[in-house]
């Protein structure tokens, strides 16, 4: 909600605009060939707030539009500490071993703040970075969240028109990005580690019941079995909560990303989702609501921006706030003195 | 979200306008004085969707508003057949008993549909409806959830006015009635029955997560030590979970409410929490918070309801929102174009 009050802040001005805004459709065949260099600048536009590489960057993406969808989009979060980028690294080599191409996309919400992003450490994933199979792009940064959400939703259409048959959207959790990247994914997974509870209580509230499966990782030496024990009681938990999908027990699983054990297993249970979500059609049935409600939840930003940044709602908004919260008017009083003024 | 794109239904034109539109101060006085028919009045008047009415009851609230506040707020949803308005009640009786005087509110999505309401039925709560220390009130029917929210909280606080010192919100597991009740009371409750777990998967994501208490009903008779058992269930589950009130950690009681047992318990964990978060300044800050989210919720839905109800938007959105599904346009480009539309 708080977003929608805040707008986009403007992006800083490229300085080689001849590069990027190289003839759409020379880029649209770079992008379709696989070249990482005409993904990247395609990204870029995308990413960019100026209007020029906006409509620029819309018009490639609807013009790719129809080379799209062709991935399992695939959501990966986890607690601090649950080793997420070692186990993307180690996953994501795994699945190019086996002939995959793999995408790797982040939301940080934190980027917005800072400007930095969890993927912008250039020493993480330096590996899979290297891979031929696997393209790796940090998270957008600057601007709002609702920003980071329409890039990354963007940038993942992009990689999919570039062949990518798997993509991996990391996050971590802070605020909303959870439910944005739920949004926006097929599967989601949840990465936590051994910690006997009390590390657990300070879980986020309903990230459990986001996921399709969750994932113990660093199930190796001395702690393999109090990994399995902290697999037990999550099946545990789950037995109490709704699943995320339907059609779909969520499982919990162990793997050790640093000895690559039991990864082949985690796939495996992708794929069968894939499969079984596949044939009941709730596959496509998510897709399509996700995209309907990234739509409204795109113009509902829009709207109240609309409604916020306009100069008299602006000037008038703290004073009328305050009036309420000290119960000199009411709510619906100040509701309808806003909308006068908004109408005006 | 869905709420916001329709518009509330015009409520049904009053017959007897001088019975409802008395004097103002006489209605205030009336109020103050805990008469039961004027709050009525008052109440209908909040409920009403005509201007008239609706000018009169926002300056009635207006003028109440420094009474209001005095109360703690008491929010109880429950799974299908927890026993939720027997626990009512007895629990109502109890404290009516012990001199607080109790008004029973309801938010019912369904009475939206229907026209209907979970307190609608005349034969519910009948021995607590005649006691003179207690006021039960039906959900309001008629238009969107939106309104259902409006008008509830605002009998909430014309029954604070009315001296009410203990306001229980009833409400019944659909949509979003209990993130709604979660916003305006400052205690939340969840009834449940044992079932050893099958039962429990059917519970809604997240709902145990916004309670401060969970009341295991009918532990009585064959059923008591089972009660016992599923008690400590949910205790174990809660040790997994964030609670819902900073510093207090979520209970697990259990009682009978056909035999009044355990009621006692449950006020006394009722009263801890409010002292406990009166003396940390949480109760304060929350009341100070829900104002502020229902101000700005109340802003989203006419700022989204003004966008969707205009003709432009409304005649054109099918088309766009079925060209983003298809692909043909991108959802940023729908976006654009639609706010250019909205613009003009």
């Amino acid at each position: 909600m708080a977003d929608a009050f805040n707008q986009e802040k403007p992006a800083r001005k490229f300085r080689k605009k001849s590069k990027v805004l190289q003839p759409i459709d020379d880029l649209i065949e770079g992008v379709r060939a696989g070249n990482r260099r005409d993904l990247a600048r395609a990204i870029t536009l995308i990413e960019s707030n100026s209007p020029e590489h906006f409509n620029h960057g819309q018009e490639l993406l609807k013009k790719l539009a129809p080379h799209t969808g062709n991935s399992i989009r695939i959501g990966i979060t986890g607690v601090p500490g649950a080793g997420k980028s070692t186990f993307i690294e180690t996953f994501g080599e795994s699945l190019c071993e086996q002939g995959h191409t793999v995408a790797v996309l982040a939301v940080d919400p934190s980027s917005t703040v800072t400007g930095g992003s969890i993927l912008g450490d250039k020493t993480r994933m330096e590996n899979l970075s290297r891979n031929p199979g696997a393209f790796v792009r940090p998270s957008p940064s600057g601007g709002v969240l609702g920003g980071v959400h329409r890039k990354t939703r963007e940038t993942m259409l992009l990689c999919e028109a570039a062949g990518y048959d798997i993509i991996l959207v990391e996050t971590v959790g802070v605020g909303q990005s959870e439910v944005i990247v739920r949004g926006m994914v097929d599967f989601f997974m949840l990465l936590v580690i051994t910690g006997a509870g009390d590390e657990l209580q300070g879980m986020k509230k309903g990230i459990m019941e986001l996921a399709d499966l969750i994932v113990v990782n660093k199930a190796d030496g001395d702690n393999f079995h109090a990994a399995q024990k902290t697999r037990r009681e999550y099946k545990g938990i789950l037995h109490f909560l709704q699943p995320a999908t339907k059609g779909w027990e969520t499982q919990a699983l162990t793997c050790s990303a640093l000895r690559s054990t039991g990864i082949e297993e985690i796939w495996n249970t992708i794929s069968l989702f894939e499969k079984i979500t596949k044939d009941s059609g709730v596959f496509d049935e998510r897709r399509r609501s996700q995209t309907k409600e990234w739509l409204h939840s795109m113009i509902s930003d829009r709207v109240l921006n609309h409604f916020f940044q306009d100069p008299v709602i602006k000037s008038s908004f703290p004073d009328i706030e305050s009036s309420v919260i000290a119960g000199s008017q009411t709510a619906s009083q100040a509701v309808e003195k806003l909308m006068n003024l908004y109408k005006k």
